[in-house]
């Protein structure tokens, strides 16, 4: 039935594992049953996944296989395998979002995502791991046990997309999605080396999510390629609003830079960041320009302390929520420790200071567009520190010690405050072996050029083809 | 020039003043004339006025017939003396928000309101008292003086839009322009026997308006009749979503209101009302049956102390503007007391509190919405109480002590909250000669046929023929 060897198989790009489907080199049934075998194999120590839906993914990779030999292509993710951060509602597969309330949730309706992937031909192998209620950027989840990172499975994935982008970076699934509030795709996506797109705010409906911070709140593709990650975002993506150009991953290929301004923050983004990291972001930058790109400085006024008015508004809005709900406090023995903490720090927000960071959140927004009228994307760290060790709170970055959660957030939050298009890609590996991940942000709606200059950067280093030695 | 005598001419309605300005039986500075000599004579005693812009108005006024000379008309309002609440920023003329604050303040361009009544040839004779900041309801301003209910000038006029209710009954102008957050425009016009007009949300834009609490902030006209305020309207509205009827005041009468189908709330809005306005009220609804209109009861799920979380909302949204325009706590001094205690009251709201209230807020606005698929209107006070004295703080209503403020906000916060027209319209005078005001709220967008029944009442009444008898 075919020649390749199961890792072969595991880490087809989702266009090469299309076109063999196509040419019935391979079946559907021969993805799922890789994909499912590895998470029999390695999830017990990755803990990626929360729960598989092995014997629904084989009767659909069926239907599949009926629809297919009657010549229906649904498109690039038909038969697909794929995975869903586990606060994506799934109709009668239960959705924890990583919480103890929810533990026995199972949905009547799907979310719009699981909605538009299941209309696309994905098929869902399981839910994925995450920070309970996306609320915290480990993945170290009290309740089903932290994710690990496979590069080092003493360490964090990141989260709170965590599993996401384990199953992704091992292969188990061509692709998964995430949500985002701040940083929690692109961070795990950064220390698990894979890519994680957090798109223009609204462009991917989270309605059907379980929501964190409704102001911050984004859903997006994790994939090992920029192509695929376009491929799933299209999938998935509303229209975009007239006069922008909506992604298409047949048109992301350039064939080169000329033109393209890339913006190197003067301030804040790199004010506190790992030194080999740093090496590997400089070297980065520096390989754009024989693509034909220009890099130059850029000022954006962001104040060091630019974290607090956001976290302000994903303080008070993600209490409100829980209190909505009747989960808090009158549950509240049953979040975890840091997540129960964080609620009642939200309680205590003054409205005038939330009022306050919308405001600012506005300044911000204008601040970012000003930027984009010069520059085609900014860079910045996806991550600044490597992947921390389970259990670690603070690290030493650049001399200056912080917590693991202030370091991580701090370069993400921004793209989440001003709602503007932010891709984390592989750029390299720390001397121990873990991966490094280069941030792009674009502009609002920008998404094919981001996505297209990614890709070039992408084909011009070997970053992305190293896997994760599993044993 | 005029057979008309001062009263005749000052009382005129705009439709006939426009009129016998087109035919020449008038000249436009006959009406400049005519209302100046009114404020002149009557403002000192009714503080109806902060500024007074004569010479300008006179020179508009020489322009208006230049151009009516030529033949151009550009519509009902154009010749027209009207007045401006002073939060309505006007470019070169004093705009103080009725505080010492802004007590020097002279905007550089026109709020939008000014702008299109300037381009539709209205002529503005000056700027109306108001509460301060607009953050009140009786209008008894600590910096320039209280505005007197020209019916009994003891007494409040209502506000914070009470100037321009004042200037519109007394003749002081043809028509005016106010605010609205909870009942500004409303309960003026209840109070002095006028009609005040608060549109669905954004249809009239509050660009260039000193803003008291965004979420609620509306701006509309005070008239002495509907189709004058209907005319008011016009001139300054947005367009009007697809599918709904834009306004248009030569298409407003009925034949009769067969087939119109108005609420009588069982709870909440006549809970507590004074007795004679109470019998005002229901023989106001009796009077809408022979023209045709059913009046059935209605159940909306308003809790007593619904007034609560909008509270919420508007304290933390005004405190937080005062606190971004580095007013307070800086000028915490220069605050009449009642703002400034509202101001710090606004502090202590928590963004949870003000979170859940804009949840509240959506929930209200569709048990409205559901009211409206049944129900034309839904018929309420204006004021449950006839206009206090001034000084006076508490109120008995129906046996039960109320601060003047709550018995006030209690029956108008609610189309603020859900962004619902609302219009007050004279309906009678208790025994001392105190005008009443009946409610109607309507659907969003639905101006042209609330309007239409409106009219259909003020034509089968005469209430609005009587004017406050001026020594």
């Amino acid at each position: 039935m075919t020649n390749h060897s199961e890792d072969e198989l595991a880490y087809l790009s989702i266009g090469e594992a299309g076109r063999l489907l196509r040419r019935g080199e391979i079946s559907t049934l021969d993805l799922v049953n890789t994909t499912l075998a590895r998470i029999e194999r390695w999830n017990p120590e990755l803990n990626a996944f929360l729960t598989v839906v092995a014997k629904r993914a084989r009767r659909e990779a069926r239907i599949v296989e009926r629809e297919t030999r009657r010549g229906k292509w649904r498109g690039p993710l038909h038969g697909i395998p794929i995975s869903l951060k586990d606060n994506f509602w799934t109709r009668g597969i239960r959705t924890t979002a990583g919480s103890k309330i929810l533990a026995d949730f199972i949905p009547k309706r799907d979310s719009e995502v699981a909605a538009r992937l299941a209309k696309a031909g994905a098929i869902l192998l399981g839910k994925t791991n995450m920070h309970e209620f996306a609320y915290g950027i480990t993945t170290e989840n009290p309740h089903y046990g932290p994710a690990h990172n496979p590069w080092a499975k003493d360490r964090i994935s990141g989260g709170s997309s965590g599993g996401s982008a384990i199953a992704v970076a091992t292969g188990m699934g061509f692709g998964s999605f995430g949500t985002d509030t701040g940083g929690s795709i692109r961070i795990p996506a950064a220390l698990c080396g894979v890519v994680g797109l957090k798109p223009t705010f609204g462009l991917v409906s989270v309605a059907g999510v379980v929501p964190l911070a409704e102001t911050f709140d984004h859903a997006g593709p994790i994939a090992r390629g920029v192509t695929d990650a376009c491929i799933s975002l299209q999938a998935v993506a509303r229209e975009h609003p007239k006069g922008t150009t909506t992604p298409d991953y047949r048109k992301l290929r350039l064939n080169n830079l000329r033109g393209v301004r890339l913006g190197w923050p003067k301030q804040y983004f790199f004010d506190h960041v790992d030194a080999e990291l740093q090496s590997l972001f400089e070297a980065a930058a520096r390989s754009f320009r024989p693509l034909g790109a220009r890099v130059d400085e850029v000022s954006l006024k962001l104040p060091s302390e630019s974290a607090n008015p956001s976290t302000n508004i994903a303080l008070a809005e993600a209490t409100h929520y829980h209190q909505a709900q009747g989960y808090f406090p009158s549950r509240a023995a049953d979040y975890g420790e840091d997540v129960r903490r964080r609620l009642e720090l939200g309680e205590n927000v003054r409205a005038v200071d939330y009022l306050r960071a919308l405001a600012w959140k506005r300044q911000l927004t204008n601040e970012f567009d000003a930027a984009f009228e010069r520059f085609d994307a900014i860079l910045a760290p996806a991550s600044p520190i490597p992947a921390p060790s389970i259990g670690e709170k603070e690290v030493m970055v650049a001399g200056v010690v912080e917590t693991v959660r202030s370091a991580l957030v701090r370069v993400n939050r921004p793209a989440n405050f001003t709602g503007h298009p932010a891709i984390s890609i592989p750029c390299g590996f720390t001397r121990v072996g873990l991966p490094a991940g280069l941030q792009l942000i674009g502009p609002r709606w920008g998404e094919q050029r981001l996505l297209s200059i990614a890709l070039a950067y992408e084909e011009a280093t070997e970053w992305h083809k190293r896997h994760p030695a599993l044993t």
